[in-house]
């Protein structure tokens, strides 16, 4: 079967014991997450975070440029003031450049080049830089309200651990 | 505290039993799941989704259009092929305009017009329909992979349910 008929039973299950149907919509703990797509990458176990307690943002390489939108959102209207940015080691971000997967989507779907050939991927060289960078821009970004907490941190798949690093 | 302090502190709990080091970087079910940043929403819990499953990108409404660059590094590079939109009552897109966000914005920090007044913060008005719009928009795009499933749910934040609308 298809995985989406997976998820529908598993969320049967789920359904049958959920008891929190009372939360509100501004997030609990005041904090945004911005972290990776990637498979092995969990917020809620991995950084302790209870339903209804976080936004969290993921984009491939958990890049913030493209979260800038939600956050504004996040913060504006549902009362934010800390943002977490949340890389991890092995990301598939440090493995291409803008130039391979265009010609690896142009060679397997012929005629989409003058789409794909626009689109910044945002691939990044340095796992540790990426982190560092993305809280720069943050930090300095006009649109962030003042005064908001900004931290940086690495995921290692290998052991499950964090370590801040800006 | 800071609510990072607070990851870091659970973070030692999980990488002191965590066992999966091993997983592979491409989603062994070959999925994506694109939902919203909301604080209620948690795909690996709701879904079924264990780590190593699936890809998960998120943003403010779980709007598509703004997770087709993610979309096409998951496919092209990471080899899914079935994508799951998946939005929820009570969503806080469905409850401003492109001008309040703007107008909030703007008296809260003077001064920054010119960048905010560019941003499309791609509220919706009607939830089911935007569950469709962005099934259709995922389904007519060029840049997806021919003969990618792509089914569209609605999660019930109070009751845990999730129903398939496309």
């Amino acid at each position: 079967m298809s995985v989406h008929q997976h998820f529908a039973a598993s969320n049967e299950s789920y359904a049958a014991t959920f008891t929190k149907g009372d939360l509100a919509l501004p997030p609990a703990k005041r904090v945004v997450v911005v972290t990776c797509m990637d498979a092995r990458i969990e917020p809620a176990s991995q950084l302790g975070i209870n339903l209804g307690d976080a936004h969290v943002i993921r984009n491939a390489g958990g890049v913030v440029k493209e979260a800038l939108r939600s956050i504004v959102i996040s913060q504006r209207l549902l009362g934010t003031h800390e943002v977490v940015v949340y890389h991890h080691t092995d990301c598939g971000m440090l493995t291409f450049t803008n130039e391979i997967i265009r010609e690896k989507v142009n060679s397997e779907t012929p005629g989409v080049a003058e789409i794909v050939d626009k689109i910044d991927f945002l691939p990044f060289p340095h796992l540790e830089q990426s982190v560092k960078d993305d809280v720069k821009f943050l930090s300095e970004n006009p649109l962030l309200l003042p005064g908001t907490t900004v931290t940086g941190w690495v995921y290692d798949v290998k052991s499950g651990k964090v370590s801040k690093v800006a």
